[in-house]
C-alpha cells in the first residue's frame, strides 16, 4: 500500500468532514493508497497544534506557503474560506502537489479559469469537494439516468433550504460565519448552496444554457465580528433562478436561509418521459423513484431505502437496513480519488467542472442584478 | 329504474353516513335500483322529522315495529346500538324484508346465529356494514392477493388506534355515547373497532383458527349519563391479540381508545412470500406495496395514490390525483348491494360473515378472561 | 329555508362536482337557501336529457340563452370551455342572474374586465369556481396566516404538477381534451393550472407585484379532434415563473403536465418568520406546520390530520380521523356563497378576484414571450 | 489521556462495528481515555492477520484464552456468536479484565446469571453492546419521558421485521449464518432482534410483569453449512407477544425474518396521557412526537430532525440537518462507557441488564411452548 501524505489548510467544520475520511477509507474500501495525516495547518499554532493532536496529524503549520514547500507532503487539501482558495491552489499546483479543494471552486469564474489553467499546466491530479455526488442514493439516480430509464428529460427542480440567518441579531464574518461575509465567501446562498444544486444537476442533466434568476438580501445591514461594527450586508440571503439545459429540458432552482422548518432541504427532482426521481438531504439514505412501466394499478413512488449491497457503495457499510450518514459521502470521495489515482482514471468532479459551476453562478448573480436571461459560459 | 323504498332506524353518526350513501349512488353508479328515502324512524318524533327534513325522508316513524309493518318499505336499514340489532333484523326478517344492519351483527355469537336463522329462513337479502371492505385501496388489495401477487402469507397485523376516551371525566352512556355502555354496546374496542379489522382479515386471508388475548379497563369508572350515577365501565378500554390463520399465517391484532395521536387509524399490513401491503384509514385514498420481484436496486415500497380510472371503484368519481373519502366507502357499499340485488349475486359481508367475525370477537374475549388460546367457531 | 332555483351551463368533470355541491349541500350544512336543480343546459339535447335524469334536474335546455331567459332560474352556473365564459356571463349579469362561474374567470384580462363591468352594473351576486381555498387544511392555513402566526413572510413556492399528456399520440380538442386546444383554453397550464395557485397564493399572502417566466410547449404538433388534422399546438404545456409578493416575499411558481408520478400534485409552502406551512393536493385531508416557537429538541413538523370538529368545515361532516375528498371542496363553496347571500356578506372569490389572477396570469404569459419582469396590473 | 487497551475477540458484523467505533470515538468526544487497538483475536491466523491489518490492530491472537492471559490488554470485546459468550466473558472476569459483550448477554437466563456473579465478584466494569439505546433519537425519547412529558403510559408497541431467510434455499449455520443455527444463537429471532426491543422497552418503560407468546419455523429444514446435511431448524423465525409492564401498560412485540419489504425496520410506539412517540430505525435519525397539549386545531405528529446541537450527542457531529447513521450508536456506546469509567458511574446496560433482558426472552420461549403467560424473574 502507497502511503499519500495529506496537508491539510483550515480545521473548521470541512476540515473535520475531510480529517474523518482520510481516516477512515482504508478500514472501509481495498485500496492501493493510504493518506496519512502528515499536517494540519492553522495561522493559530494553538488549534492547529489542538487539532492535530484531535486527528492524529503529526505536525502542524501555521503557514500555508510553508505547508506547500514541504518535500514530504504529496496533497494540498483546502478547506479554508472561499477567499483564499485561488491563491493556495495555484501555488500547491506550482509545487507539483496534489489538490483537494472545498466548493466552489473560486470566488468567481475569473479566479477559477486561473486555477484551471494552473493545475493543467502543473498536470497535477485535483478534485474539488462537491460531496453530494457521493451520496448513495444520488449515484444510484445518476445510474438510472445513464440506462437511459428515465428516457427523455422534460424537468428539474432543486431546493437547498435553510433557517439559521433569519435572526437580525446574527453577526457576519470571523470563524463559522464567514460565509455571510461577502468579502470571505463571494456571494451567499448562491454560491455556498446552489453550487451544491447545480454540480449536482449538471452531472445528472447535462449543461446549463441560460439563466434567469432574483436574489434578495431579507436583513440589510448586520454587525461584522471582525470590525465590531453595523455593516452593510453583502450578500444574497435567498435565489432563485429558471433555467434552460441544453438537453431541452426546464428547470428552477432555489435557495435560502430564510426557511422556517428546513435545516439543510437539498433537494432536486427528475422528471423524465418514462420515469422520475427525487432526493433529499435529510434523508440522504433513501431514494423516490416513480416508474410509468409499472402495472397501472400498483404505480406508485417507490420509496427506495439505498442500504443494500447492490446499491452504489453500500457492499462496503453495514448489512442491508443500516443507514450510513452524511459524513459518508467524503469517504466515497477520497475513496473515487485513490481509485482513481490508482487507475490513472482522474475521479470528478475536477476543476474544470468546479469552473463550470462557477460559471452558472456568475450567470445567476449577472442576471439577478439586470433581469434578464444570461448565456451560461461553457467550460472549453 | 326500480325503486327500492328505503326505512332507516337511527339518525346518529351512521344514520347520516347511510342516508348520504342512498342520495348520492344513483349519481355516480348506473345501477337497475333506486332507493327511496322512504321513512325514517326515531324514537323522538321531534328527532325523526329534523332528520327527514333535512335529508328528504318523506315520513317519519317513532316505532321500529311500525316501520317494520308498513307495505311500502322494501329495506330495513338498522343503525340504532349493537344491543338492539337482534331484535329489529329478526322482525324484519319475518316481515319479508331486506336488511342492511350496523356492525358488529350482534352483541353476541348466539345472538348473531339467531339472526343469521332469520333471514336464511326469510329467505330476505342482508348485509353487514363493513364498509372499510369498500375503500378501492383495500379492494386493490384483495384483487393482489386474490390474483397470487403475494405469495404464500407469512404475517397479517391489525391495528384499530384511537384516543377519545382518555379523559376520566368523559360519562358513558346514552346519545354518542353508548359505546362505552357495556349494557348498549356488548363490548368495548373488541365490537366497535377489532370487529372492523376482524372482518376485513377474513376478507383477505381466510379463517382464523385460534386467539389469544388481553384486554384492559384503563378507567375503571365513569359517570352514566342514561342513570347520572358513576358506575363501573363494563367494557375494555383496550384489547390486543394474538392469531393463527388457517392457511398458517400469523397475526397480531390491537385496538385501544388510549393512543395519544391517533384519532382513528386503522391500519393493517400484510406480509407474502413475494410481496407485501399497507393500508391505513387516515390517508384511505392510498394503499403502499412492496414487490421483491421489482428489480434490487430500485425495490421500494410504492406509495399508491388509488385515484385513477383503473383502481377499483375511481373512474366512478374525478379524475386521477383527486381523492375520495370515508363516506365513500358506504356509496360503494349501497352500489354492490344493488348490484347484488339485480344479477342475483349477493353482495357480501352478509349475516354470516358477521356471524363468523362475532364468533371471533366472542373468542378473544373469553381468551383475554381465561389467559388461553381460544379455538374460532366456524360458520357453517 | 328559500328555493334557489340553479341553471346550470355544460355537463362535464365540473358540471358532476357543483350538480354533486348543489344536491350535498343542505344535508350537511345549516343554510336558509336550497339549490333547487331547475335546468340542465348543453349543445345536444340527449346529453342534456341523460345528465338531468342522473342529477334529479326538472327540466333542459339546449341554448344557454334560453336558460338565461327563463323567469324561473335565479342563478346561472357555467362550467363550459373557457372562451365561452365571457359571452355567457355578459348576458347572464344582464338579465339579472346570479353567476357562479369556473375558472378561469375568461380567456384573458380584457375579457375578464367586461365581465366585472357586467356584474358591477348588474349588481348580482358572482363568484369563481377556485375551490381549492375551500379545503379544510387550506383554510386552516389562511387562518394561521391570519393570526399572524407565520409573523413576516420570507417565501412562497407553488407547484402543480401532472403528466397527462406526455404521450404526444394524446389529440387536441374536442370533449374532454379542449384543454389542450389553444382556441377554447386560451393557455395551457397557465390559466388551467397556474391560476389555481395564482388564486390560492394572493388570498393567503396578497397581490403578486411582478413575475418572470418561462413556458415550454414540448409537443409541438398533435392530431385536432375536432378537424382531423394534424395541427400546431398553441398551449403552453409548462411554465415556471419567479415572482415578487407586494408584501416583500419572494416566490417561484410552476405547473407542467410532463411530470411523471405526479396526477395532480398542488402544493404549496410558505415560510415565515417564526411558522411554515405546507400542503399538497394528493393528500387534501393534511396541513404540514412547523412552529420555531416549538422548544427545540422536539422542534418538527406537524403531519395535521385535518379531520376534527375545531378545524374549518368539519364539525359538519363525520368524526375525528375520518377524511373528506376532493368532492368536499365544492360543497364549501356552495355553502359559504349561500351562507354569503344570507348575511348579505358576498363569499369570495368574486369575478373582482378572478380578473385580479387573470391579470396575472396574462403577466406570465408576456413575460414568457419577451423574457423580462413584468409588472402584474391590480385590479381598481 | 489515558490509554485502554483493547482486545477483541471475532471479526465479522459486529466486530466491524465495533472497531469502527474505537478508532473514531476521541475525534468527536472530549474523554479521558483513548482507546487503542491492541490486539485481534480469531480462530484462523489469517483472518486475525487481514483483519488486523485493515483496522491497524498492533496484534493478532488465534486463541481467546491467551489473548485474556495478556497482560497488556485492560478490556475484552466479546463479538463472537451467542454460545461462546458465556466461557470469555466468565474467563476474562476472573482475569479482571473489563467486558463488553455482545448481545444476547447469553445463550440464556441460566448461562447469564453466572455471567454477572462473574463480573459482580471481581468487579469489573461491564457492559452489553445494546447500541440502540444510543441512537440520539431514542435518547431524546427516553428523556421526554423521564421529563413525565407524556405522562401516564398506556401502550408500548415494538416491532423489528426482515425479510432475509424467506428464501428455503438459505443454508444454516456458519460465518455469517450462524444466527440461524439454534446451537450457536440460542434461539431466532427472539435472542436476535426482541432482545434488542425489549431493552430498548424495559430502560423506557420499567420492568415487563408477564408475557404470552407465539413462535413459528416457516422452513423446517435447511442445510448446515458445517455438517453439509439438510437439518431440522430449531430457531424460531417469526415470534410474537402480549406483554404487561409492571406500571400497567399493555404490549405488544412482534419480530420476524419473513417480512417482505423490511430490511430491519425496528420501530417502537409509546402512548402516554399527554404525548405519544414513534421511532423507526430505518430513518434512526428522526422521532415522531405528538404533543396532546398543542393547540387543537394545529396538532399533529411532529417529524424531528434529530441532528441539531441540543439533541443527545448530536454537538459533536456536524451540523444541524446533516445526520448520522447507524455505526455512530456504538461510537456512543463506547464514549458512554468511558465517561462512566473516568466518572466512576458505569455505564448501562451492563451485564445485570442484559440478564433481565433474558429473563424476558426466556420467558416468551417458555410462553411459546406452553401457551400460557408466564411471569418475567426478576433481576435481584
Amino acid at each position: 500500500m502507497k502511503k499519500l501524505n495529506v496537508g491539510i489548510v483550515g480545521y473548521g467544520f470541512m476540515g473535520r468532514a475531510h480529517y474523518n475520511a482520510y481516516r477512515k477509507v482504508n478500514n472501509f474500501f481495498d485500496l492501493k493508497h493510504q493518506p496519512v495525516l502528515k499536517a494540519a495547518c492553522a495561522r493559530s499554532a494553538d488549534n492547529a497544534k489542538a487539532f492535530a493532536d484531535k486527528w492524529g496529524y503529526e505536525s502542524v503549520e501555521t503557514d500555508w506557503r510553508k505547508l506547500i514547500a514541504r518535500d514530504d507532503i504529496d496533497l494540498i487539501d483546502i478547506c479554508t474560506p472561499n477567499n483564499t482558495h485561488a491563491e493556495i491552489a495555484i501555488a500547491a499546483a506550482q509545487a507539483g502537489k496534489m489538490i483537494l479543494c472545498e466548493k466552489p471552486l473560486a470566488l468567481n469564474a475569473k479566479e477559477a479559469e486561473k486555477m484551471v489553467a494552473a493545475v493543467e499546466k502543473a498536470k497535477v491530479p485535483n478534485m474539488v469537494w462537491y460531496n453530494y455526488r457521493r451520496c448513495p442514493a444520488v449515484v444510484l439516480a445518476k445510474q438510472l439516468i445513464d440506462e437511459g430509464k428515465l428516457g427523455r428529460i422534460f424537468h428539474y427542480r432543486a431546493k437547498f433550504l435553510q433557517d439559521w440567518t433569519i435572526d437580525p441579531d446574527l453577526p457576519q464574518g470571523g470563524a463559522g460565519l464567514w460565509r455571510l461575509d461577502v468579502k470571505a465567501a463571494g456571494s451567499g446562498v448562491t454560491g455556498d448552496l446552489l453550487a451544491h444544486c447545480i454540480d449536482t444537476a449538471m452531472w445528472l442533466n447535462g449543461t446549463i444554457d441560460k439563466v434567469n434568476a432574483m436574489t434578495e438580501t431579507f436583513v440589510k445591514e448586520r454587525k461584522h465580528n471582525l470590525t465590531g461594527k453595523i455593516e452593510k450586508v453583502g450578500i444574497d440571503d435567498a435565489c432563485a433562478f429558471l433555467a434552460r439545459f441544453t438537453n431541452g429540458s426546464l428547470a428552477t432552482f432555489e435557495s435560502t436561509r430564510y426557511a422556517r422548518g428546513h435545516k439543510a432541504l437539498y433537494t432536486f427532482e427528475i422528471n423524465g418521459e418514462h420515469a422520475s426521481i427525487f432526493w433529499d438531504l435529510h434523508d440522504l439514505h433513501r431514494l423516490q423513484y416513480f416508474d410509468h412501466r409499472d402495472e397501472g394499478r400498483v404505480r406508485g413512488w417507490r420509496n427506495i431505502h439505498v442500504s443494500d449491497g447492490d446499491q452504489p457503495y453500500m457492499k462496503n457499510w453495514w448489512v442491508p437496513g443500516l443507514q450510513i450518514g452524511y459524513e459518508h459521502s467524503f469517504v466515497h470521495q477520497v475513496a473515487d480519488f485513490l481509485q482513481g489515482l490508482a487507475n490513472d482514471q482522474p475521479a470528478k468532479p475536477d476543476f474544470k467542472d468546479g469552473l463550470a459551476t462557477d460559471y452558472v453562478t456568475d450567470a445567476v448573480l449577472q442576471s439577478a442584478k439586470n433581469g434578464q436571461w444570461e448565456k451560461v459560459k461553457k467550460v472549453k
